[in-house]
């Protein structure tokens, strides 16, 4: 019980700067842009070249720092539609009106992006390091047949919190008693459904996995399909810094848990329903977070109406997050110097906050990149 | 007319925490609740338990400070409805999901709290300190038969700025001249009209009090009953600290002011009317400040009609103090170091000042409680 | 080609005080008042005497500070409707309601106003230095049978960013490809339609001047007059200290440019055209600015259905500068640390910046007056 003697400080996490960073679907970034996004206090636009290649640079212009995105896409280039300096997708400065001598400091920065699982990833530390394997496999945002939907939040509130409450799920069934969490909010939640082991939260490569079994009714949500028979429930996920949230829901039948020891599934059993959420918490400024999520229910044959009303509970579930993390938000600004008491739920954010720590100590004893 | 030589400086007046604070008239807190309210910058919530007792507890969970007026009232306890920990009057917690061990650390602070006279009173400094007896008798709001209303305005301005225009009323002839001033403001206001003594202001226990006599027609404003003969006019008003307004209107037969030596009328004879308006000023914030009010006209026989249009009065005359006010300080914050010109009028204001300001220097000798 | 190594911080200017600033356009002040204005920090209230003289005092009351401007004129003083306190056009108070002696320290400054070409000016330093000499000669805006259209814009953003603007016009051609620069936006503006000594940024007394000759249908933009036939252009801009913008634009015949030398044009020819735009820039903080404007065509004769559609591109161009520097703005503040990178084009305002810049520290080594 020692996560209980603990105290927190509710300040901010740090922003990471080596790391690939969502920038959107990529249904957001069809037209040719400009396009203005904000990451870690940064602000970037992308556009698309002439092969139809993402480019992403600085949002601000190196002359007077008028915004690119109000510019105007030429060919490969984007061009300044304040004094008319064009760039190019490396960010250096191919053309000032008027004038032949361009200077070495006319030149803005050029961030490695990639499109990947119907997301476009950006990469916000030096880009010497920007690495395309280390993009977070989610190949189950591309599954041929799957039916799965997408939807994005604005968040006034520092993306810690809203890790906080991807890394313990318990208050499903409490904040969500009316939506995600319905069947199982009767009261005394999960801890008699719970099978041997509980919900376990352990730290893995670059993030915090928590996985757990429940059985029999309690296991039953509403964003299970109908057709699905009730059975043993195996919930796994993972949440990857800086902020990528990967859950698996998996039913299978009565007696797997047991003979799985209550670990991980055999991989030979086959599930009766695999249900999957990926979301991203992705960093504006310190009280700004843009957020993502998708879902796919755990069956590709779920009729579309059930689909449709699933998406519902969906939307409404997350519109509850935003409502009660913002109202956090603003309770922690009021009174900065407060401590906070811990509970073991907390287990989850609490190894992420370290691991974040770590990292942010890492990334400035090696100077890092930070924004140029 | 030393009081013409003084400068004050237009600072803010400091937070009272040894107080009972007027949360709200009895009739917004009839429901269970979760009910919010800010007092002194210190976020409460009031709800009702089994036996309809108010119970006042800090308006954030000690776990990770969501607000708990998000929660969910459960018997005699408050549940927070983000991870369903719960919590009792006494602000202890009582259980937390899928844990045994209650961390000691984890309580939230609770408010003593009283009902009284149609209001809610709040208890804003130490515990030990709260004295039900100290709550001011508002038993005028009581009387049986007594016609009276009641409302509410929000302010962005600090509470000192409502404190000085309730505690100078010289200033109804100017700025509600349309509206409570009606009558009186024709050029020179009041002082042909004040009786011998004029306006007095004086410092009573806890506070500051106003007295006058106006005599003639002079005397009659809009608000007094039309069936009410002219005569000799007294005005008592009393603003307590922390911010409690009580101001009374009697009208008397000509001669009695004289017979009563200009002073507090003699209790034996008997006033031809008799207004009450109790009044409340409660600091939200620095720049926020809830304000409510009450009207009880001179007689219990005004026809409704009449009563009605005298109700419309009083609340246009109070949206004209907030227009002024929320102007005030705004120029005032525009330039916090000049220094402002007094005149004799100011001195109710002056004196309430000092007084403030030697309670908050004592309450931060003797430690006071602070927030938690 | 020194301007392109420069590096300009893209701090704001400073408020220089020793100058006439434009309070508004005559039209606004035709009522008796009062009216409230803020410039360089410093509200205002402007009000009408008896005489129809425009009186400024400092929009806030010496006793609570209570702005003026919600106050009601009374002959020539200017009465406070929160107290009742009365000022005279010379900032003394001339009478306190209830009281006979007034305290030396109850009074307003009083500005200096002057009404000149349909402007009304401010003087906002020490008004002994108050020379209505230095207003400056804004007489086109008066001639008569001239078309003339005013308007105005309240920009977030400091009034150095709108300097810069007006002071490189090199912009027409981008920001304004579809408004006033839409016939020379095509591709390469002016390099080669400059006629040689292109365009030349030089200091003139209080203030920069910007001259060019353009020739040839590069010179014709959309407001000139249909009926003027293509020639030589010959255009002068002067920015003056604080923020004065006067533009002439002069058609001649094919020949004049060579004539005078690619100078000023001999003032023996006759020009075709004559478009005059007298503009204002007045600091009200420091991100809020008051842009005033005005457009006069290049003939008299301009039909009145022509003239409107060019008023509309006037205020489409004004509209899109506006939208550019609040946006630049944006970015600056975001990013204050940074540094810009300049370009020749920047010659004017890098001019302007320094002149201010020694302004304002002479301005302090004297004392100035700066803010009552």
């Amino acid at each position: 019980m020692n996560a209980c003697q603990e105290r927190i400080r509710p300040t901010d996490l740090p922003f990471l700067t080596d790391f690939w960073y969502v920038a959107g679907w990529r249904s957001e970034f069809e037209s040719v842009g400009p396009h203005a996004r904000t990451i870690i206090d940064q602000p970037i636009v992308l556009y698309r070249d002439r092969k139809n290649k993402l480019v992403a640079l600085a949002d601000r212009c190196a002359h007077r720092w008028a915004p690119l995105s109000l510019g105007r896409v030429e060919g490969d280039t984007l061009r300044c539609m304040y004094h008319g300096i064009r760039f190019g997708p490396d960010g250096a400065c191919v053309a000032i009106p008027e004038q032949d001598v361009i200077p070495p400091k006319m030149c803005v920065r050029a961030y490695p992006v990639i499109e990947r699982n119907k997301l476009v990833w950006v990469w916000m530390g030096s880009p010497d390091l920007a690495d395309a394997s280390l993009v977070p496999d989610l190949a189950a945002l591309d599954q041929d047949g799957r039916k799965i939907s997408f939807g994005s939040l604005d968040y006034k509130a520092n993306y810690a919190l809203i890790a906080d409450n991807l890394l313990d799920l318990s208050h499903i069934g409490f904040l969500h008693e009316n939506t995600a969490g319905r069947p199982v909010a009767s009261g005394n939640l999960a801890r008699a459904c719970y099978l041997p082991g509980g919900s376990e939260a352990k730290t893995i490569d670059h993030g915090v996995r928590v996985e757990s079994w429940v059985s029999g009714p309690a296991a039953r949500n509403v964003l299970l399909p109908a057709a699905v028979p009730d059975g043993d429930l195996w919930t796994r996920t993972d949440f990857l810094v800086p902020g990528i949230f990967i859950s698996e829901d998996r039913m299978y039948p009565y007696g797997v848990a047991e003979r799985s020891g209550f670990r991980v599934p055999d991989p030979n059993i086959a599930a009766l329903s695999d249900a999957i959420s990926v979301q991203a918490v992705t960093p504006v400024s310190d009280r700004k977070t843009r957020y993502f999520y998708s879902f796919s229910p755990g069956a590709d044959d779920v009729p579309a109406s059930e689909f449709e009303a699933m998406w519902t509970v969906v939307k409404d579930t997350f519109a509850e997050d935003l409502k009660m993390i913002e109202a956090q938000q603003i309770i922690i600004d009021e009174h900065p110097a407060h401590q906070m008491a811990g509970i073991a739920a907390d287990r989850g954010f609490v190894l992420f906050r370290k691991m974040v720590s770590r990292l942010a100590a890492e990334q400035s004893q090696t100077g890092g990149i930070g924004a140029i």
